[in-house]
């Protein structure tokens, strides 16, 4: 990688070690079996979706291929392998060698998913896939529980735009991503600098009650505010009285005040009497955000208020209850042989204890009806039926190792608005249910 | 820093922009009104514990220290928020020279916590302290929350050793802070490389259901592993049949096998056929480890089960239902100039929309009684009562801007135990209920 782009707070030289030790031994005892180069392809998918969820959300495909393309072992890491004997001599020549050589398919990011859909299906030798699993789904899981989460809280806001503001409530790296997750989940800005410098998404923010606090009025506070952000900023209204704070507030800024947030109380209660406070001002065009633990649900209960803007915090970067996704890394066809031709074996685990696989390298695609709303996620191993052919939801990422689909981050967040729009009505209904579409299973059978 | 460091894959150049924006507008507008360098004081502190839970665990304070120390602005980043128009000149000047001077104290690593507990007080500037926040706490709140539930695990667990193992079930650096704060919390081991390599914990693991998969038959997999890995190593019993599986295992290894790994079914039963097949097969040192969907009351349930390990994923690095703490950082006292002499006046948020926080730097202190347990927690302003002077809570972390309490992790992994220790009983108690300390007040009164 650039040696410049360690000046980036979010990025990593490598990501070889956000590795479960397991992928090593297992590497380990295939190289010596001879068996690491068996030609392997393995799929991530979800057996369930969060409790009472509609539809999921592919989130973080892009950080995926920027994770597989870092993946390398430096000097330091195989020393640190080799002190802790987690591997041997023949699994260090290997690693110090590595490079992802495979193919990747996989949903294009802010697609929509259900369970039993491939969102992901890398294939390549054993040994350069098995390392894969846990980095593929860290940014997998992490990321599309928040877009879900994001993309509900979109639903509900309608053409109010979302603030994320949820850092301090997650891992400060977690909460780069999240932001990022959230902005492809229909999020319009973040308050964190660190999403805006790696990814471009539009930053926010102007104060918080300490600012009040640390003024010995409030007046001087807004005062200061306004002197250096502009009639323009948005003040904060709730650290003492409400109505004498916007009171103040169209004082020392005047009717072009930008607007005024609400942190804290009965939201729908004081958004509507500070609309009428502000209008009774002449202040008409000062908007109102509100930012106090606000989910889903709460902002749909606000719908009918006067509120311009949302912020939404703990409950977006904690996926709103479901923090994490369920996805799997599963093996579920492999070769004799290193031979491309060598024809693939569908394996899958068949033990009675749950957890069992549909083994075979699959296909999706997603039925629509004649009004073009979708009706099943169909996803089936052989040949795609022709009525299929140009539904099919897998696109190539990477190709022999080179990553052939980087896209800039607007681009799923438009693709996800497309694909809610094509599911049934009934998908962006916030109560619980079951998955929208139903998944389909059309596998060839034996023989034919 | 030093720039060897940057092959660390979990260290980052600097973590200024892992800030909300708002930190930087204030700071701006405080330049320009000439209240920047008004001497303050911050604590962070929860309003509450997570829904019935009984403490709460400081987690994260050595990752504060170093985030304070890698606290900086480069090239890169004045120039984003220069472009940006985040900030004017004058708070580029300030923020390219910014260094943390200040004091931080706070309850050592490892440390319980209760409601209003001052869990970290920093103090110095407006300015230099305000820029923090997001930061700390984002750690704190993170890394606590994990903390909580490994601890909760880790009592129930007993004398077991338990496993990290949740790394593919959250952000790929949220999984290294979370076997950092497991481990804090009472963990024995993780699975994540990263986490090894960063914090020198111990790492494990062996094999996958796709180890097994990738062979013809599961006894060339066992084979192959042993051949690897040695007799002594753990085999995955549950991708076909259990009982086959496990006498297999036993004729692959011999009775000097060391564990086999049940992933899915009823561990209970399970867990009783295999130990009984196990001791008939002669294998009565090989070891049970248990890994499927655990949390700290399905390793309750099997505290009478013949298990000797259990592994545990996403109900560990997601809090166990509680993926955050709701740690805040509030101004809790300011004096009029930066004059270390000027009296500290304190501040608090008054609305009456909830969120009010009691004003003034405080002291802390765990009251107990005549057999050394805990009966309260004692927070106050003002003189600490005589009888509580040598049961204080806070140190002394950050002197003048030096960081003065490293410590290497087996330290607060041992506080952690011992502050458990004496604690009321009925702290473990995994059943939902009130803090198991009441918080008191001790405030000076005016003019007292």
């Amino acid at each position: 990688m650039n040696t410049a782009d360690l000046g980036l707070p979010v990025d990593v030289p490598s990501t070889a070690l956000f590795t479960d030790q397991y992928e090593l031994t297992m590497l380990r005892a295939a190289l010596k079996a001879g068996t690491a180069e068996r030609r392997s392809v393995f799929e991530v998918f979800t057996r369930r979706l969060p409790d009472g969820r509609r539809y999921g959300v592919v989130a973080g495909t892009g950080r995926v291929l920027d994770a597989v393309e870092n993946f390398r072992f430096d000097e330091d890491v195989l020393r640190f392998l080799r002190e802790r004997e987690i591997v041997d001599e023949a699994t260090l020549d290997y690693l110090a060698g590595y490079r992802f050589t495979g193919d990747i398919w996989g949903y294009p990011e802010g697609e929509v998913y259900f369970p039993g859909s491939p969102v992901m299906r890398v294939e390549g030798s054993f040994a350069e896939c098995v390392l894969l699993e846990t980095v593929i789904l860290s940014i997998l899981n992490h990321d599309s529980a928040i877009a879900a989460a994001a993309s509900r809280m979109a639903s509900a806001a309608g053409d109010r735009p979302l603030i994320e503001m949820g850092a301090r409530r997650t891992h400060e790296l977690a909460a780069v991503a999240a932001a990022r997750a959230a902005y492809v989940g229909g999020f319009a800005t973040t308050s964190d600098l660190a999403a805006g410098f790696r990814y471009g998404i539009p930053t926010v923010g102007t104060s918080a009650h300490a600012f009040t606090l640390l003024h010995d009025r409030e007046r001087d506070a807004f005062q200061a505010q306004v002197d250096a952000l502009g009639r323009g900023t948005t003040l904060l209204v709730d650290t003492y009285d409400v109505t004498e704070a916007v009171r103040t507030a169209v004082e020392v800024a005047g009717p072009e005040l930008g607007a005024v947030r609400i942190d804290s109380g009965d939201l729908l209660l004081v958004a509507h009497r500070v609309r009428q406070q502000l209008d009774e001002l002449g202040a008409r065009d000062t908007k109102i955000v509100v930012t106090s633990d606000l989910d889903e649900y709460a902002i749909a209960s606000l719908a009918a208020a006067p509120v311009d803007a949302y912020g939404v915090g703990t409950q977006l970067v904690t996926g709103s209850g479901h923090p994490t996704a369920s996805m799997v890394y599963k093996l579920v066809a492999r070769a004799e042989t290193a031979d491309p031709g060598a024809p693939l074996v569908p394996v899958a685990k068949k033990s009675s204890g749950g957890k069992t696989s549909v083994g075979g390298r699959k296909w999706a695609a997603r039925r629509v009806d004649g009004h073009g709303i979708a009706e099943a996620e169909v996803v089936g191993t052989g040949p795609v039926p022709a009525e299929l052919a140009d539904r099919q939801l897998l696109v190539e990422l990477v190709k022999g190792g080179e990553v052939t689909a980087r896209e800039s981050l607007d681009v799923p967040r438009d693709r996800h608005i497309a694909a809610r729009a094509r599911l049934p009505l009934s998908a962006t209904q916030l109560s619980r249910g079951e998955p929208v579409l139903p998944t389909e299973y059309a596998h060839r059978r034996s023989g034919s």
